[in-house]
């Protein structure tokens, strides 16, 4: 197989076709990541919280949430057109590793390890 | 004295003097609903943070705390020609009472008790 030229990743990403069994380990792990995201946030408001003795600590909690959904928003975004960008990200960012994509085909893991030496 | 006519009373409440004496009257009552009011907010975000379970209780804690911090921006106008509407409103809420503004003029509580009827 011709490798892909990553200087045309975006528009050969749209084009992957992905299986169902490639969709189904492609949900699991990006679930997974999300919950443990979600998971952090949650334990740092509970932290941040306790900790509030006055209106600057209140005010700065609101803006922690805001900042972290929104950053979660952009980030999570699983259209098949963008996901491997997606998954790249989370390994390099160490929430997910490539065993937990495995089962996927080269095609996809090509442009995921692309992203992931960035 | 002739009483003003409450259909001006944005006018004319312009155009009240507030003497020194009176300024820290006000300021101080101001600041005890003001203080008394994030104390609240601060107590029921450390309850509700306690309470989160999910990502739903996470944003809604975030909705919350924007939600009041919207409120309280609004509601606590310091601007004297302003104030007497405040005071109104903060002891129809019961969080003032005509005690805390003991010494404010008669021309300043009569709108002031015309905001508390409404």
């Amino acid at each position: 197989m011709t490798q892909p030229k990553f200087e045309n990743h975006y528009t050969d990403m749209r084009n992957l076709n992905w299986s169902a069994e490639e969709k189904a380990i492609a949900r699991k792990a990006f679930d997974r990541a999300l919950q443990q995201e979600l998971q952090e946030v949650i334990e740092k408001t509970k932290k941040l919280s306790a900790k509030i003795t006055g209106p600057d600590d209140l005010w700065k909690l609101e803006s922690y949430l805001k900042h972290r959904r929104e950053e979660i928003d952009r980030d999570y975004d699983y259209r098949y057109s963008v996901l491997p960008i997606v998954f790249g990200r989370l390994i390099r960012e160490g929430r997910l590793n490539e065993q937990d994509l495995q089962g996927l085909g080269e095609d996809k893991l090509f442009y995921i390890r692309q992203i992931t030496r960035l």
